[in-house]
């Protein structure tokens, strides 16, 4: 035991918090030193999350007494808005940090605030956050020491339109990405938007304003295929508790078909261990609880339009899983190490 | 328009509140003079309430403009704790009441406050109010001012038990009530219990140690039957939004058939509009939306047992319906007046 | 009684077949003469629908019983494929006729061939069926004689894009439709991909070769703005019982806000008794079980895109319901007499 | 992989098949020799389980291919009554074999007959078949060749009520079951009780006049406490798609306190890997897709009762899982090899 990697868990609380506990346990490198909670400090981790009773031992301290426990990695699961704080405070060169909040997913603080209509109290360490996809950006997270955990909409949608946009296959500034997501998107604070009677037997959609997700899917993928894009992102709200299923819809700028879509999804991601291609749509339950990524493309001549369906587990490749992915190829371990939890269908 | 009853409703924003207003509209007799919210007066009721959209056209008010609009009747929406204080302000002389709270539903200040764990502030007013189930006690509901409308268990399992017991066909101090219930019944305040995302795909048990409603069904069987009944009352939380499913096992004392039952239950609810006699166990969906009571009962000889199953929609038979039920019979309407929603399913 | 319109059902085992009878009950001036059910009948109908025990007394008859009744009206609830030998066989002379399959939605034999890929057998009735979408053809339906009743997604999706069509502020070529449909959709016979413990928690898409819906949406589309439609439409299985939500995304060709939005759905909607204009996006279960198509419509400036969200009960304005309303205008009735059923929410 | 068990898995296609792969996976000591399915040979496994595509890469075969892979062990994941068939055919001396079904779990061809209404083709290995209840049998299972594996509601119901019946604290002959269960239980094979539209948002009863596994736990619990029992079981089913959660109410013939239960579970379970007592009512998710059973049991004296409420996944410790449990402890394995799948929640 003595030898294992040692994690902290800041905010264990929240739905990120406990599925990364969860999915630990499945990994033979790493021991989780200490988890916070302000609201519950004192308490086991088992008395707030009793799924994991006779399984975890673990009491659940205060940010105070964190520092004590030197894990050698942390991972912020925290609500947006705090992490910032906790970076500014506690900084990331002590240990390796992965922030699962939005905080530092954008590298500029104008659309930052922009966006999240918060002030930055942390702007400096902007650019210093690397983004934690790993399919996309391997090799900088490798030698990175402060992770920004992707959001789990952007996961569902940049894995989706990164082979397309890479190519140049698409017309960049005429996309459209209609997403739908469970409800533990949401949170695990109790609201009126997420009270059971209301959200069960129904569905709606939301933020059609401007979703903070817009931004991070947008800049992402312009990083990454070097050339603007601009997407309308709509969220929807799925009354199920885990699953993202995101639909893109794009025109095509050279001739495609369903084989060459095929081909060019298998030269990005044929080597992927979490991307799985589907030649039927993918549903979310195919995924549930696990970290892949299931991704289906078709070509529509009639309308000229290239249509993109993927699915995650918001929860796990979209939250706490990709972080567990980041961690792996951080530390030098095998990227697939821990990440074994196979999807729970039916 | 102008000879119609004029009803208050005093919190409008809850569930019960707003199934009063979609029943209300079926009536042809009645119309909304005032409906209160003291955390949304000023605001439109279909605000808080979007469904009735182009449908109710009414603003909330406080309880303090309330006594203005000089409603015929009203009804009590209000939480458990609240309807006394406004029965020991209002008291229900200048208007009929009807309180869909348990605050007057047992007859004994000592029974109250044992099992609700707090003060009656109006334990005089415990003995004038007629527990309204039309069913059981329709004479006295006929002249009485003040109606304690029944709890939505409570429902269920008194209209299953009730034949046994006035019969004396069972052992009456031998008695399980397995209750499972919608969340709904759980009320329209978010809280961590009723959390879409926990609630999702769970199911428990809850109010082991002594749900209120366990002395609300015991003392209305006693009372109904004219003897002494002790009843083990377990309630469950079903992931759905409406219905409430009561299965009882009790022990006859005499001999019994499938027939015997049938006809028993016919002999007391053959002529009743809301109670439908069953000869396969019913299911919450075919009573949802609507104010039927289904009942099913059969004899078990291998162990000696009786075993109803009876659904309701638990916030129309179980609440809004029977209150509307209640003024129809207060007021010397039709009883089934305006309970004309039928069972949407699927 | 004697008075009342008699109305035959054509195969009342269906979803269809039962929203029509509960509808029915609340429509003071029909009465059903005959329901048909080849593989029932005999049986009574709430036999095979419970919920309606009490309420509705009647045997189902087979297809060769049915003249006997001489209904004045008859409604075809049948599966695909088997009204157009209804109608081939019986006509629709004798007695009015509003089929609720897809047989007669389009007036051309090529495009049902192609997209239904069966042959049709009475492609001369095609031409003669009137589409039965009151908002936009009220005029012809007064004068038909048979009414072809318009498909549950088309209606969530004609609706929305109506306006903007008509009034060519959008670019007719450049349409995406993305719909979500609750799974009473999928019809009442079980199958693999209706089986509830595959379909509870999951979300998927399907149909995206080509939904047969695609070319009634289209083509009516194409007739009531009076020019060249194309669309992309990608149905969706939501977990949940009733309920279609449609997003449309389509791009201005004009300069146009949200209060321009507004004002042209208004011009068009304003006295529709069952379309309501939504300030904020409405979710499927504002109209459960009730006749009422909710609708949003708001203008991205940043995407130069307008998106459309609407909502309807697939069963009700998406088919029972609509059959009704359209009764309701052949026979010259007020055109909302009987479509009474309130939203069921929560 | 050489020297890995090789086993076997007959009639792949169902909801058990598909868990007995998926729990094979996290098993270090086990590969998959052969899967069959009559109806899909030929097929690879994930076109019927596309939730394992990438995952496992096995052909479907059908029965008469079989023996060609000589597995070490067998499960039969068929049918009621299609099991002893293959045990008349093939035996369980070739290798052991564990079966999933009902078949064999009642000792007395008598007793087979009457609850399974169908005659029972291999009478003469009912006797051999060890029941597979770790807990309760585990050195019975060490020496045997052939296991009846548990029924889901028997695992739920048994591990309640043994304590009590052992330690002969409560009256055998006067004890209610009341179970409530998920699809799942119900089987993979669509039909009209299990259709989407119907099961959801609904609840009910069934099995009212005698369910099968009535004897099973009966019979079992007579065996384990060497005595007399005779209990009423009624099963209901949850919409949702797993989890089993069973209420047992019985009567103490001994002083009982919430202490003393809880020390006497413990006796019982304490180094069971697989029980988890709680001090809370336990809820359905808390074990979803682990092979945990959770149980709570309480002390009512009002009513002097004990109620237990213990939950289960019904594929995993109702099924699958405890079918791998009893490999282990065939093989000689770590009884929690490989049943390392964590709780799902939320």
């Amino acid at each position: 035991m003595g030898n294992k990697l040692k994690v902290g868990i800041v905010g264990a609380t929240g739905y990120t918090g406990s599925e990364l506990v969860r999915l630990q346990m499945y990994h033979p490198k790493v021991e989780i030193a200490v988890i916070t909670s302000e609201s519950h400090a004192g308490k086991q981790f088992t008395e707030v999350h009793p799924q994991f009773r006779g399984l975890v031992d673990i009491e659940l301290r205060s940010l105070e007494e964190f520092s004590v426990y030197s894990p050698d990695l942390v991972f912020l699961a925290l609500p947006h808005g705090v992490s910032m704080d906790f970076i500014q405070e506690h900084g990331y060169d002590k240990y390796k940090v992965i922030d699962l909040s939005g905080d530092f997913r954008l590298n500029s603080q104008d659309i930052y605030e922009k966006w999240y209509k918060r002030e930055h109290t942390s702007p400096e360490d902007l650019k210093e956050a690397e983004f934690g996809l790993p399919e996309l950006f391997r090799d900088k997270i490798k030698s990175a020491s402060f992770i920004a955990n992707p959001g789990c909409y952007p996961t569902s949608a940049i894995l989706a339109l990164a082979p397309l946009l890479k190519e140049k296959l698409i017309d960049p500034l005429d996309i459209v990405v209609d997403s739908k997501s469970g409800v533990t998107g949401a949170g695990a604070k109790p609201k009126s938007s997420t009270h059971f009677p209301d959200v069960f037997g129904d569905f709606s959609a939301y933020g059609l304003i401007g979703h903070r997700h817009t931004p991070e899917i947008q800049y992402v993928l312009e990083e990454y295929s070097e050339g603007e894009v601009e997407l309308l992102f709509i969220p929807h709200l799925l009354p199920i508790d885990r699953g993202i299923l995101t639909t893109t819809y794009s025109k095509p700028v050279k001739p495609v078909s369903d084989d060459s879509l095929l081909e060019l999804y298998k030269n990005l991601y044929d080597d992927e261990p979490f991307v799985r291609l589907s030649n039927i749509p993918p549903s979310v339950k195919n995924v549930r609880g696990s970290n892949f990524c299931d991704i289906y493309a078709t070509y529509n001549d009639r309308t000229n339009r290239i249509i993109t369906v993927s699915v995650i587990d918001n929860l796990v490749k979209g939250a706490a899983g990709q972080a567990i992915q980041n961690m792996n190829i951080l530390m030098g371990f095998e990227e697939t190490e821990g990440l074994t939890a196979l999807p729970l269908s039916p």
